[in-house]
């Protein structure tokens, strides 16, 4: 049954790939490009693990218990790109966005610590774990948050990052639930669940995610961005006075020769 | 003879680390330190690695098969300098910097699969990675070149992008085929064979493709560029409807202060 | 004794990572906020190592060695970090912090390999990380100081920096000696005069260095920068005549909207 749920992720995130990929060659804006290609390596990422572990690696046995460390890898690569996401749609500043990179890490590094320890310290670490996602949580529903609305001011903004928030969150929040349900915690669900919930999970947070976040920005660009456009901004009545307000984009940053 | 080539490997990596790092020093604008230091760090990387196989480290048996991982791992820090040379010479947008290095990444990942798994998923993942490689080709060729040339129009633009993306592509095609050739593939050439090969293949694409980005920045350096300075950026009739053409290299990232 | 010290080590990179991070979370400028944050995950990332070792993990035997190689894991993720912090402070341009951060990297690494190698291999790799060492060292003391004295003139900005660097090099200088003289090289003190040294070290130039960067930009802040703000660049008589000087620090780069 872990097999049957492997293959199906391999297959989802493969298609999602391609389809992302297809997008981002298509793609007519920086803009657009940096968001689909981000998405592309997500799912590419996703898709490498999936097939290390159809093939039967990845995986070793460390004080008395399987771990499939290979997930760890393939998140270190993969989350902060899904952040990026977010940061490249709220047009992030840059202190918001090293913050969450920094969290992140200290998640997944430490999570993998629960993973390979030896008990009883696994529990210690995983609720280390546990606070650095409340920190990633916390920035997100703060600075992010209200970085994000102030760049994209009205009840659109206000909605789209309302929803890609309470689904990021949701999602990622299942995560250590079923972690602490498998047999790297409390040895509850069997294998063949723990491979079903992980690929379910990870297929909703990469290629569906992916799909909002283009659904997203669709909307974000039928209206005008706080810091969008250089003549928007050139409109505004006191700049210097916010010398830290938004991110007009990623993209902006390698732009400078249009200007 | 393998030991031989070895030697040679780092001799030539440590003279051509010691030339870009007297040239990065005596570097009079940022635009040329920043080439000339991305060069010294690509030959210093090769220099440590053929010193480490030198003292005869860095290798390991993975599946009945000898595997240089240590190759992986400098190559892995070095290619995408390599790739940065040509974004910083091209003058290339974000987008295509993050395509051709996240191509590059899951090249090198998956190519270390190649080289340690079991038979027969290794050539799986052979071609898995000469897939990636034929993507960062392809976007050298077409986002890459576009850029690169509407940024230094004209023949001496067109001509110093066409020798230069023709020397990286056919060097970096080769490492594949020795790859196969080699007893990580059909084991059809001697280890001895296999260090020669890799040696030229390397410290021609590291300290030779370093002397042609030196000899191609001074040739475009004589001719004006489209996003060169600011004072060409201000007289353009109409910036803001081309929002991502044009970068004007990573040295203006940080040197805003002097606008 | 061993074990006291290196608890100590963890109390105190806890308090100084909570200290950090609640100045970050209630900072209130860009600059203010990158700078506590560099400094949260320098003691956070510290804080990780020291509980790591505290439960017995991270070592290994290697060549008839034990060798506590998670200290260079996580040298590797915070000495970066703290590099940025001098470079936030000066506003360093690109192509010095990329020098800076190259030669750190290059440090770290060939100093694991001296920890790792058989002898006698093992003081060639050191000699070569010190070299890398002097070399960060010679970064700081030309191009780095001349940099940041020039985006802050006069004599707080010299004094400031001069100090800034007399601690920052001292302390990086020790570490190589304590290197030498623990069982890594002539085995002249104990395994817990090692850990009391390293950990002393550690906290000086960790939670110490991150106090002194926050008296330093204090100071700075009282005086105006060559290039701090736009309205200063603005009067500059000639800016295009000086392409490379000066970076208004990392913020700027992602705070363009507010231009």
């Amino acid at each position: 049954m872990a097999q049957f749920w492997t293959l199906i992720g391999f297959i989802s995130m493969t298609a999602g790939a391609l389809f992302f990929g297809y997008k981002a060659s298509s793609a007519n804006s920086e803009r657009w490009r940096i968001l689909l290609m981000l998405n592309f390596f997500i799912a590419t990422i996703a898709s490498v693990l999936y097939l290390v572990i159809l093939t039967g690696q990845g995986e070793g046995i460390y004080n008395d218990h399987n771990s499939h460390w290979v997930r760890y890898v393939t998140w270190f690569l993969s989350t902060p790109l899904l952040l990026l996401v977010l940061s490249h749609l709220g047009r992030t500043r840059l202190s918001t966005i090293g913050g969450l990179l920094g969290a992140n890490a200290l998640m997944l590094a430490t999570g993998f610590l629960a993973d390979v320890y030896p008990k009883p310290h696994n529990i210690t670490w995983y609720f280390i774990s546990c606070g650095a996602y409340v920190g990633v949580a916390c920035i997100l529903l703060s600075s992010y948050r209200a970085e994000a609305e102030r760049n994209h001011p009205g009840k659109v903004g206000k909605d789209a990052f309302q929803r890609l928030l309470t689904v990021h969150l949701v999602l990622w929040t299942i995560y250590p639930i079923v972690w602490i349900l498998a047999d790297t915690g409390i040895d509850a669900i069997s294998d063949g669940v723990e491979a079903m919930l992980y690929t379910i999970l990870d297929v909703t947070s990469k290629v569906g995610f992916g799909l909002l976040s283009i659904s997203t920005m669709k909307k974000l660009e039928k209206f005008p961005a706080w810091a969008e456009k250089d003549e928007v901004v050139s409109s505004m009545p006191t700049p210097t006075t916010h010398p830290d307000f938004g991110n007009p984009g990623l993209e902006q940053v390698s732009g400078r020769g249009t200007l």
